[in-house]
């Protein structure tokens, strides 16, 4: 295997297998479409990534991306200061973000409880999020986060840490996910959805 | 959407879709998974691809892929001079050292015939390919192409070309996929296999 193909091609293909589900045959294919790129398009792309550790960089305060300016969302006045939406990973702000509903402000947690992967209370920093919202005099954190048992506990486990704090907490709605067959839901989100049912 | 998020993970992002079978979602998740990675590995990376044009390139007389030392196939008197194997692209090539059943000579012809996307016999280069096989005193010639339309009207085409030649031209054969049920094989390979069946 070793000299017949030039090791530069193999040591790329080995990198591509770090991505998210990719395995070996699509790595190859990935490094393979490579070589039908312009060189400039393949020249750039290796250092728009050499530089992302310098250019993108994580906010001190809330835990989002940040590029060379300031973070977006932490003292931007266009954004509501009273509402903070509590997320797992900065992937779910840009999902928020994409939905164009909210204009509060974000705190990332990096993670959520699993004592399975080793994330217990102390890796979430909650302490430093209290001292945000005691600073910022946040009123409402609404905990987004997802609907799994990790989510249910690391929820729990928040709405006890801020029991003295006079804040309203909520939480997202259970229910039918929009364009959804009866037939294919669960019973589970069935029964949250019938529990949570609105006037209508 | 424009300052919300980083440029340079944009961009990055840009860079992933243009990657086979990757969508919008999929180079969001690549492009974040690599926030994750250490800045080292990050840059490593982005070096390897910058360096990829440079790096590596086509032998300019079998087609194959070489890195910065020679051609392995090219001059290589480990491999037999006799036989020459045509195929479609150098990602065939890939595939073919992995099954360590052939040590002959490869061509890389770098498409197949195909009207509708503008591939005639002049792209092939046949000329070339010809003159190499009176120089090396190829022998046999094996038609590695696909087994679909372009790739029988390519195989039909070649072997009219070099109907002048004193050369055994073959053609992979086909068959019975390994690890098929015949309920699953369609009629015509079925059909294939029935026509080329071999004393047991």
């Amino acid at each position: 295997m070793s000299t017949k193909y030039p090791q530069h091609l193999l040591k790329l293909i080995a990198f591509f297998k770090l991505f998210p589900g990719v395995g070996g045959k699509t790595a190859e294919r990935f490094a393979f479409s490579l070589l039908d790129w312009k060189s400039e398009q393949t020249q750039d792309f290796g250092k728009l990534l050499a530089q992302l550790p310098q250019m993108v960089q994580y906010c001190e305060e809330c835990g989002c991306l940040k590029g060379e300016e300031n973070c977006f969302f932490c003292n931007n006045p266009l954004r509501e200061t009273g509402t903070l939406c509590l997320v797992a990973s900065v992937k779910d702000v840009f999902a928020f973000e994409q939905t164009r509903t909210f204009s509060g402000l974000y705190h990332v947690l990096g993670g959520l409880l699993s004592p399975l992967e080793g994330l217990d209370p102390e890796s979430l920093s909650l302490e430093k999020l209290k001292k945000r919202i005691l600073e910022k005099e946040i009123k409402e954190v609404i905990l987004a986060l997802d609907s799994t048992v990790e989510g249910d506990t690391t929820a729990l486990y928040i709405k006890q840490f801020f029991s003295s704090l006079p804040l309203k907490l909520s939480r997202l709605a259970f229910g039918l996910p929009l364009g959804s067959n009866l037939d294919f839901i669960d019973g589970g989100t069935l029964a949250r959805a019938l529990g949570g049912r609105q006037s209508f």
